[in-house]
């Protein structure tokens, strides 16, 4: 799933989402983000999150518990909730489980997250237990809250005017909403088995890793990966939040994961770095200076069509926007078109085979 | 045409610029900045600059007299050429007709323009007729550099290794080139007219007016531009450099203007302010933050048929670049689209009916 935090994939244009060379299926919004700012009565005002944007496809709103986690010294967390200071205007707020969901529900994305508490990579077996047990009794509550929303926002959103029909499309899709549980644990085994037993207990239509890619090392992330992912339910979707390189994807749906978000496609690209099949390419880099050759010779996508990679980074060079826009579409085509290969592996039975020679490719790297 | 000063028309790709949106059949670049980064000889190896930036319509560069003029304090003319130092490293730099029409003649533009100087809009008689007879005698040279840069580009950009192919396409659209003078003069009417007298003596196959917009009334730039565009040669292009307002263009087309270059559009659009049928917007402004509306309820381009002004807002707001490259389409589109008007309205003989009715439309604003 593309990051598109304060509803916008940075950088690139809905209709490039949609086209075939991403043809992303759904993408990511963040309730914190977006209740700050525009605020939810103005989303509310323009029909919920899918058309204040402007895009009709799926979305999943994360919970926000992530981003007040992180916002450390800013935040206080509760029994009840986090109490914070907005990074936007320093304003105090307070997010629980409750406004979390009602928030969700009033967004309307296809997926809402449970509102959870998320413990430092390196937390000790303490630390993780009182925050797992915290985020196991803010499941519940997030479940409860969730339910009692859908119903007022199912009644709230039926059209009742003139806009019926395009009120009704976007019903259609939106609802019924989907909550997503998500087990913490930290790196500690124990608790992530019985973080994922108890959430499941509570019962999501989904269930997601979280706490990871938070500071611990890699080794430490794929052993919860690994200890976790083929434990999960089989008929739910496996939902890895924040992962990861394209190699960390691929490792993790060895071990069941079906979804993923991650900020790495965009934001790289942003920053002049291009994932390749040929491994990370630095656009900046003087040696590019009347390098003819695209991005990535393996891409199809339209950036790799038509521009050189002299040109790209000219533009990285020159401060240009377009640079940018670029290099995120590329990234974004690279990820979204591995993840599809993914998927066609898996179903003709050839994905260790894939998984095999994707890695030694990605590893050549460019001479 | 839409100014693509670096190479790139800032925050669009070149798909929308070919889109039927906007498809802009020209796109200017600029050889001071070129010249500057990423050199000469980066474009040079990779095929000239509609390869380098992956461009196959037309394009016409400016000679770089106005950018170095425009360094103020950092530059010395004498009637060599003018010395300068880089805006980018503050290297001493020296630009000269011949050294412009050559680095003209390896982009390979459709249009090169000659190397001119430009008075200031206030400059007295004596300032302007100065440098008006410096112009004249850049002129010429200009159209002697030309020539044989013409020559000599001719025969090395022939097709020569196994792209050649590739090679003769590109050739066929770019060869040969056209050079265009520049009539200066400042605001003094006489100068104007010795100048438009005296440059068609020396015989180019397009004609622009220079030096206006940089400081000048709106009075005297449309005095000059009224004693000058009639005068001009009918039978070639007439080009009205960095200007202006959509309701400047469509006063410089009833004096006879065929083409416009201007930087109002991409710029403002990039600063949030937009350009609409019933005249500027300010997206940034409170009044929008719940409205649903498009930017212009006229307009049909791919961001008004999506996009509300309430989202549009957030956008620049929340600091996205997506909001940048939004307005930037739009308001490409509403420049390209009121010229493709303008041209039908001149083909039925309606151009002032058109021009009354536009202007009361631009002056009734939004409420």
């Amino acid at each position: 799933m593309p990051v598109g935090t304060a509803g916008t994939v940075k950088g690139i244009r809905f209709e490039e989402l949609e086209s075939p060379d991403l043809d992303a299926r759904i993408i990511l919004g963040n309730t914190y983000h977006l209740w700050l700012r525009p605020g939810i009565e103005a989303i509310e005002a323009c029909g919920g999150l899918h058309n204040f944007i402007g895009w009709n496809r799926a979305m999943l709103t994360d919970s926000g518990g992530f981003q007040v986690w992180s916002l450390g010294e800013l935040r206080k967390i509760t029994e009840e909730g986090t109490e914070f200071r907005s990074h936007i205007d320093g304003q105090l707020c307070f997010l629980s489980p409750e406004i979390s969901m009602q928030v969700q529900a009033a967004l309307g994305a296809e997926i809402a997250m449970a509102f959870d508490e998320c413990a430092p990579g390196k937390a000790t077996h303490d630390e993780a237990r009182r925050s797992m047990e915290l985020t196991l009794r803010w499941a519940k509550r997030s479940r409860e809250a969730f339910d009692v929303a859908q119903v007022a926002n199912l009644r709230s959103f039926a059209p009742q005017d003139d806009e019926a029909e395009t009120s009704t499309q976007v019903n259609n899709l939106r609802y019924p909403q989907a909550l997503f549980g998500i087990i913490q644990g930290a790196s500690h085994l124990d608790l992530r088995r019985q973080s994922l037993e108890r959430t499941v207990e509570v019962g999501f239509s989904g269930y997601a890793i979280g706490g990871l890619s938070v500071g611990e090392e890699k080794p430490v992330m794929f052993e919860v990966i690994e200890e976790v992912a083929p434990r999960m339910p089989g008929d739910k979707p496996r939902y890895l939040m924040g992962v990861g390189t394209p190699e960390d994807l691929i490792a993790a749906v060895a071990h069941g994961v079906d979804m993923f978000d991650c900020v790495l496609p965009t934001r790289n690209g942003r920053n002049g770095q291009a994932f390749t099949s040929l491994g990370k390419l630095n656009i900046k880099n003087a040696r590019y200076l009347e390098d003819q050759r695209p991005l990535d010779e393996s891409c199809r996508c339209s950036v790799c069509r038509r521009h050189s990679r002299a040109f790209l980074r000219h533009l990285f060079l020159s401060g240009e926007m377009l640079g940018s826009i670029l290099l995120t579409h590329h990234n974004l085509a690279f990820y979204l078109d591995t993840m599809r290969t993914v998927r066609q592996a898996i179903r003709s039975g050839q994905f260790s085979k894939f998984r095999r020679e994707f890695t030694e490719h990605l590893t050549s790297g460019w001479e």
